[in-house]
């Protein structure tokens, strides 16, 4: 299946550096988690896909690095670094061919970690489509991402707001692991997905 | 089908910012609306088409920015734009494929709004091929978009001008709800979808 | 069929801008006409080729676009507007595909009316082949063609010098609405196409 | 067929320019004659292929491109040019497939030609393969492209001297009616199918 | 099969220059040992791939180069490299057509010894996938994997930790031969593939 | 077959110029030599690849340029003319398709011959894969492609050291006519290939 953990604690272990984000995936045999993982070197603006991913993926990740350009200021990113930039997404396991759209919103995450520097929670899972305007917009197989990430120990899940009805068709122990945040925007993705910020501590000069 | 909004409140959110227009599309199920998503970023002048668009539907896209390039000064749009920037069009939802030329209209008014940065209505949909010289071409299908559009909580509908004789298919109670735009030119798209402009107050000075 | 207009003052609408070209196309089902639409826009030296077009016809147009390019000076056409312009050649309707050698004077026809900012006569129509030195090379389909030209209120049709025999097969009717012109070269379309310029009185001053 | 003049004077018509060549074709029903024509706009270096050529005659084409460029000192071709132009081949009929490495001499010839701007003799025509460095290989269908030359009224033709023994299977006919020249370098073609050069008369100043 | 050494020595021989890595195969004849090639050119940060590689392999390849990229600095390599070198990766024999994931490991280490100017030690081998931020990630066919490095004469083998479960199955014979080493990052390949630096005896002026 | 020579001095007529090696080549219906003809011309560094060559030769081919560029220094080749050339390799006869890694060797020895204006053996004919760093490799089909070699009046091949044992296979007719160099590195090739320069008669001023 879909690059799955053995352990639980390899999530920490996969999403330890910025640029990590958990999703979840839909598989014939059940769900999955599976990592999107961006990288940043120096470059001209490229943007190269890797993980065996289809037309649909593909065109999904180029919809959240637009997302990501479109709200550099926003979102405290350098503008700056993406013409001196070139990025790579990679989903392992790289002989699994993969697709659909509904890893927009951890591709985005993946990418808002990286170009932030900031690391993505490990015990956070998500799955959603998103709008090219940045909305989350609903997708499939709900159940069975949702069991397979209580089973690999996540405990928050991140789902489009459009799927909150499919909450009922998820099993009681799922629903008592995990806490749920339902997602309008991708600004929501990023409000819970993110670790927080170190606290600074003020300096008191004397 | 297409991305179909489940709440009639979805419209305006999905066209809550410059750059998405509502368009309506025919499917072997009945009509349905789409949203023609436009974002702009810095760049060089490349134009990015994603959401499973076949080879008509981007040949009408390339059409449209074309039409919009011709007569940026026109409209008010500064050429420089196009050579610092990237566009990129997506038609949610990903995962379903689209095709055929009667979005062309609708591809129009998402860039010119997109770069007159001036929202589009939400109560408005439309349908139409567009010329590469900036006439409104007929399309298929009307009978079944503007039932569609009726049942989505549209008020207004831009149509081909010479798709006029269709009206007599439309159902009496889509009629009743609709008001109907006849389009000959792209002109008269942005003048019926755009919102109006902000009044501005003088300011009088004593 | 090939974009066929509904009514006859429509290939007035068509061709009212320059850059606008009136083909003639021969279909399973007869001929008909078609508007081979060209544009230009701030740019880099690209040709963007939509309406469906097939491999000969995009050959068809890449050899007009040198013809015109090597008779710039000739023409009167500044040579330095070819680097800082892209072109976009479009053949409504966008959905229906479309192929073959014979609009080549058609589309010579449109990328000289745009770049001389002419406009081409709205009463005629025009086939044949262009080689790239700028002969006109005969072409099938001609007796249907013309029939449909006269169809479409067209009363001048500029043919191949080297389809002169097919003109007997040319029904009555038709060969008394039409005025035919025989065509060596593409000077010769030019000649015949381009509406007058308008003529310029002298100033005379006392 | 292959763009077959159906006067013997078109050929004088066809080749009136620098740049066009005389070819030989075979095609399953007889030989032909077809013309190759080359062009230079101002550009970047750019080399377009048009006419349906294989992908065997696009290789011939590189090649013959390449022999000219790496040759142009020593044909007084200024080097430069290939840099600051872009050069278009073209093989009428349009529609018509065309293929096979016999072109290679009349594609040297139509380049060689073009950048000279010499024309090439309208009684001469050629065939044979080309090597990169310049010697001309055998081709097959010698005798149905000498009868084919023959019948359109050229008087010399260009082969391979390793295909001098196919010089008995050619009729008596079209032996009387030609001269053979026997090429084992691409010189050879130069030497006899170039136009001479007008005669320069000394001007005596007394 | 894919390149197999005739005699042992010539790992060492085909090792013998940093940017050679030796890795290891699976194919249904059991397993075998290839060597990753990588060169470096001047040039303009371009990738070339050979050696029949498929998707799997190419895109594993592209993962290899951006993990160095990102981690020059660390490394010791210097970043400008990447801007003013084209990078070659082939892995011969040229005709057999490779794929899979399994040669990350190989590929990285092939281009850092390149990059680094330090050759891998010629009596070690390696297989397992790598993800795009560092981590190695299992493999199948570990047993026939490490049968054929023992039997092709290597000593040390590196293998993905999370294989560790695949020892068992690995004969007696082959395990009394090799050393295991068992990887958790990319950093514990070059720890242990990278030959030792030569010593650098002090010097010492009396 | 492949551009087989009909007379025996051809081959010194082909090689005449620096950048051609003879290869040997295996197919169905026996041994045979082969040409491979590289040509310089100005240009930006681009390959250029024609002769109907299969991806396995393309890659080959691409091989053997990197090695000849990360080996130019020490050939004595001026690094400043990749940047500055195109190159194009050629394989007559042009319509015979080609493929597989056993030209290697040619091809490289063709490149240096080219980039060292030295011209290659007329009596000498080579046969072996290269690996990315200079090694050859073993190869198929020595015993027909040496019996072609002697055929054509071949006086020394040149063959991988590894493939050794097929010299039992070659008949004795053969061997007694031919000199027999065993390659390990394309050092070798050009030790034995290359032919050597004109001796340089010291000049003695009194
Ligand atoms: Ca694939
Ligand atoms: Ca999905
Ligand atoms: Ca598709
Ligand atoms: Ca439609
Ligand atoms: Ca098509
Ligand atoms: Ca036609
Ligand atoms: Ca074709
Ligand atoms: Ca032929
Ligand atoms: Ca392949
Ligand atoms: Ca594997
Ligand atoms: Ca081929
Ligand atoms: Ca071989």
């Amino acid at each position: 299946v879909l690059g799955s953990p053995r352990f639980e604690n390899e999530i920490a272990l996969r999403t330890g550096l910025a640029g990590v984000a958990t999703g979840l995936a839909w598989t014939p045999v059940g769900g999955d988690i599976l990592f999107i993982e961006a990288s940043r070197v120096p470059g001209k603006g490229r943007l190269t896909l890797t993980g065996q991913l289809g037309e649909v993926m593909r065109e999904s990740a180029q919809a959240a690095l637009t997302l990501v350009k479109a709200r550099a200021t926003g979102l405290g990113i350098d503008p700056e670094l993406f013409e001196t930039s070139d990025i790579h997404i990679h989903v392992p396991a790289g002989a699994t061919p993969k697709d659909g759209p509904s890893a927009g919103t951890a591709i985005f995450a993946a990418l808002a970690s990286l170009l932030l520097d900031r690391r993505l929670r490990s015990d956070t899972a998500m799955t959603g489509e998103i709008s090219l305007r940045g909305l989350v917009l609903p997708v499939g197989g709900i159940r069975e991402k949702v069991v397979a990430a209580a089973g690999a120990g996540i405990t928050q899940v991140l789902l489009p707001e459009r799927n909150r009805p499919d909450l009922e068709d998820i099993p009681e122990t799922a629903r008592r692991q995990l806490g749920f945040v339902w997602l309008k925007t991708v600004d929501d993705v990023l409000a819970h997905a993110l670790e927080p910020r170190p606290e600074t501590h003020p300096v008191v000069v004397g």
